[in-house]
């Protein structure tokens, strides 16, 4: 058992942390910070967690030694690095060093990166494209929600060259992705059967998919009715001499062993394509392709929770790798069907 | 046309009112106040009345005199009826004089009325009991959402004689019903999908249904996933000698003529008994019955939308009846199907 | 008063045909069929019109003649033009007389049209693009619903020469789009909170937003959780010299005098771009766009109800004209705020 | 390792139980069965067993002998136990035996039972109440969904003899309840956001309540939005000298030991009554009270998965008593928040 702690556990991601690492055989829990609620138990703001735990949240202040610690702090906060001398392996799933290249930080971000020299010592919690890193990783930030969706969907076509030129991705995502934070627009009234175009061009996850696709990327985030739940919609050219049977093929290949993504191109039944909808509470990211071949288009698709592979799992899931323990510890949940 | 003004219209109810006075034929809205969005436009709140109106919100203290004066104050704020001088007739959408009785009042809001001798100067609005008082009323007070379906669900077998003893009300209402108020509760993601029991029992709106009905009444309130409407299912004992068919009947005369109550009660078809989700925007109250002759029971159903007929329409209505002019004056909108 | 009928009334879009007529001064609704339901009261299936009419559907063999005949029928019910004789003017709602070219209507719909000849005797109902033959029209196709959200947003681009290339249009859908059939992909278990994309590539759509704005379209569909609504993000090339403040003319000089288009594109406040959620029940189409600048793209945003603006509304914008009626008359629903 | 087969494994409570049995370490599925499906893969349904299992549905013909027969038939295909000699143990979920008394079995289901002498045979699939006789059961008939929570809300308040009189049950329940049968009424377009009392009297689970708790119960059924979920709103008359401390006392002693059993009652907080929202996946029964101790009235509330503690879970920890296994086996996911 290994001695972990969470910064920022009153949020959604933190919140999705703490159950899967109550869960989770190898870990022990043993701090949990939130500054609003601190002294407070956390089953007082997590419900689903009565009578699973008596644990408190206590103040960033009180925090000691673990094997590991978690920041699910808001985007800003862990720039910093106030927290590092804490644990000696840390897993960020904050947007703070999710871009390796400080220029690109900067034109994202709007503010030059205070220590850019330590972009490069993170390792991108993506099990998928750096399962080898991760194994002897100390400093882990895991991708966006939607970025996660994105190159998961794309990674199979990137990487057999396969498409040419920019790719248009067109994300929808749940309520949750706002965070705990409350303010009139995530008001219930509101928010609720909203289709809500709150990025029509230049969302910060653009330069997350660049940078693990190599490609130019467009994105566009709109909110739909859902608590929990990302997809994107990716369209691109195919590169010259690509057809539906390499594509197919790259999907199959890139994926087949891979616990967590699903490829999924159903020619009849209810679920043809990748949705998040029966993934909630999963860590699995569904993949899935359409090809229109006379005018050299692919459309690929990738739908997952974005509190669980988009957040916590993806960060589980990279600490499994790094301690040597079997990938699907804590993360066996397959999802409901319905739900 | 008269003059009207709209205090607290940035607020659902208030937004609500806007919308229906916007389309009356009778009636020119000449100021509405909000503290908070003074001098920017009513439909930068409300985006449905885009292209509909240029009004912009002004400060209480900028109100003038108009002919009639809607207050949808949070309650509380018209105790000291600090507005009595602005308009000769005033209606009250608050819960501020909705009981005739200062005892029930103190008994259900906690603290003494500051005004009592005020509360019998009020008319329910509420033309269905009160349509006679209302045509001579300057000072209305229109009842709470869930009172007035619970009323008009009841009011049938009440004046008939057909129900003895306690009635047990269960009220559903959708998250309009707290109002445009922001806080961690009413987050979609908290309130969605949710089946919150926010009252078990003594919710203020017990008190309004027995003043109008007579009968001892004991309500619980749930919030339900939805935005507009409220349901109440109302449970009570058939009188001595009571049968089905008198029910019927009753139900049938008390409304025959009513413009704004449906008697529903189908034995077949998807909608058998009354629903909120076809009433949104209308000013229906809709109301139906089920018997259990031989237990004795009978369960008297009443939907509305919230915002309509459970605040800004019933208000219209009872305007209507005082001016004279016919009742379904700017509320003729029948609600959608489906929804 | 001229007098009409409605082929197909037990279905979404014939009823909402219903609910705008039986409201409509000039329009007096003698007939409406539906084999299913034939005998039954209309408002045994829509029940929002419990109270507003004693209209029965009857069958189609019971049809006379009518001022102006509604077609609500299914794709292919009409293509052999079999009510022809029973009325002058005939509005059709279906798919069967949108094309203008037998070409494009074979390449869509996978066989060749039946009567070509008669596609170019129909005008589209599109009073936007089209008022000018509309007030001559006696054949009358309106267009689909996410093609008529894509076709509004894209015309003041496409007009003014401001965009080159293909357009990526992606649309998203609420349930009532699919009609009042049943089926397992619509069971509410298994549509609710779906991201659907029921047609990544080749969506019919496509040939009517290119056949309207000249430029190829690649369209990908989703259904969304709602039961009413259609939101459609289009992605463009800027053309060669364009620049956001000719993008921000073009909007508002295309739709200036326009009733039902409201261009929306607010810098703040919850609503900054096209949302179906407010415009439920009403004919409005909104329009919204963003520019960016740097990377030489532009994104066009169109809402509306798909059964509105997407169907009835379009239908009875398009009667208004061709009888010289004032284009708002019934059509004054201003949609609902929150709901 | 037993092995267990599934009859009736198409539907979304014989899937639920795929679901949990696919993960228990003790059981092996061998079969399942479906008429409509045979052949097909069981992800081909359930979607979320993708990448889980490759098993296929075979027809009943096929079954041969197991360990277990789980029967996830609709109400009556099990009536004359065809299935009987496939397995030594049998676990019903149907209503086909949920009752011990032959005439209350006519009275409700309008039918004289065909195998009267059967309905004492078998043992009610309801740990909390028959845990020691489950231990030696061969034939188990788990409870409806709805009066699962009921029971379960009621039991504490109906063994301490702490309330009087008859009870007024109100239930709410999600889409799913219905099954996966399609059907008008389903629809997404016409269930969504539906507040649908469709059993105001008589409704059948009434007749397990007063079972269990030997209290006369007069309950009301109503769909609302959402998928799974139960919630029971229970209201009665305290007992002569019963108080509030002598209730809490019930509700915590009774339970102390349960481990699928939580008392909510929280003075603060979002969640301070049992609500289904965050239940969902999970086999937990959450229930609470009120009191209404000037008017000597309790509330009870109880909230659970439909398919999971109100079906399939409580199959599971039924086979797991009879079994000698762990109870929690395959039943320790605790649900999600929010969801």
């Amino acid at each position: 058992m290994i001695s972990a702690a969470i910064v920022g556990a009153s949020g959604y991601i933190g919140g999705e942390l703490l159950r899967l690492l109550l869960g989770h055989p190898q870990v022990s829990v043993t701090a949990c910070t939130s500054r609003r609620f601190a002294k407070r138990r956390v089953d007082s703001v997590h419900p689903n967690l009565r009578g699973v735990t008596e644990l408190a949240f206590c103040d960033d202040a009180e925090l000691t030694e673990y094997d590991v610690l978690f920041l699910a702090t808001p985007h800003g906060a862990n720039l910093d690095r106030r927290f590092h001398a804490l644990a000696p392996i840390q897993i960020d799933l904050s947007a703070d060093f999710r871009l390796r290249d400080a220029a690109a930080y900067e034109r994202h971000y709007g503010q030059p990166h205070p220590d850019p020299a330590a972009l490069s010592c993170y390792t991108t919690g993506l099990a998928e494209l750096h399962r080898a890193e991760l194994a002897g990783a100390d400093l882990i930030s895991t991708p966006g929600c939607m970025a996660t969706a994105a190159i998961l969907a794309l990674t199979p076509l990137a990487e057999a060259g396969l498409i040419a030129g920019p790719v248009e991705v067109d994300a929808r995502t749940g309520s949750s992705g706002s965070g705990a934070a409350d303010g009139p627009a995530n008001l219930h009234a509101e928010r609720s059967g909203a289709m809500r175009l709150f990025a029509p061009i230049g969302h910060r996850h653009e330069a997350e998919i660049s940078q693990a696709t190599g490609l130019p990327v467009r994105m566009a985030a709109t909110g739909v009715e859902a608590v929990r739940g990302v997809q994107v919609v990716c369209r691109a050219e195919l590169a010259d001499g690509a057809d539906p049977i390499e594509v197919r093929r790259a999907y199959r290949r890139r994926y087949r062993d891979e616990p967590f993504v699903r490829v999924i191109a159903q020619s009849r039944g209810i679920y043809r394509y990748p949705e998040p909808k029966i993934l909630l509470g999963s860590n699995y990211c569904d993949v899935g392709f359409a090809v229109d071949a006379p005018r050299r288009r692919v459309v690929a698709i990738g739908a997952l929770d974005n509190l669980v592979k988009g957040g916590a799992g993806n960060a589980v899931q990279s600490l499994n790798i790094r301690c040597g323990w079997p990938e699907r510890t804590g993360l066996e949940f397959t999802g409901l069907h319905p739900s």
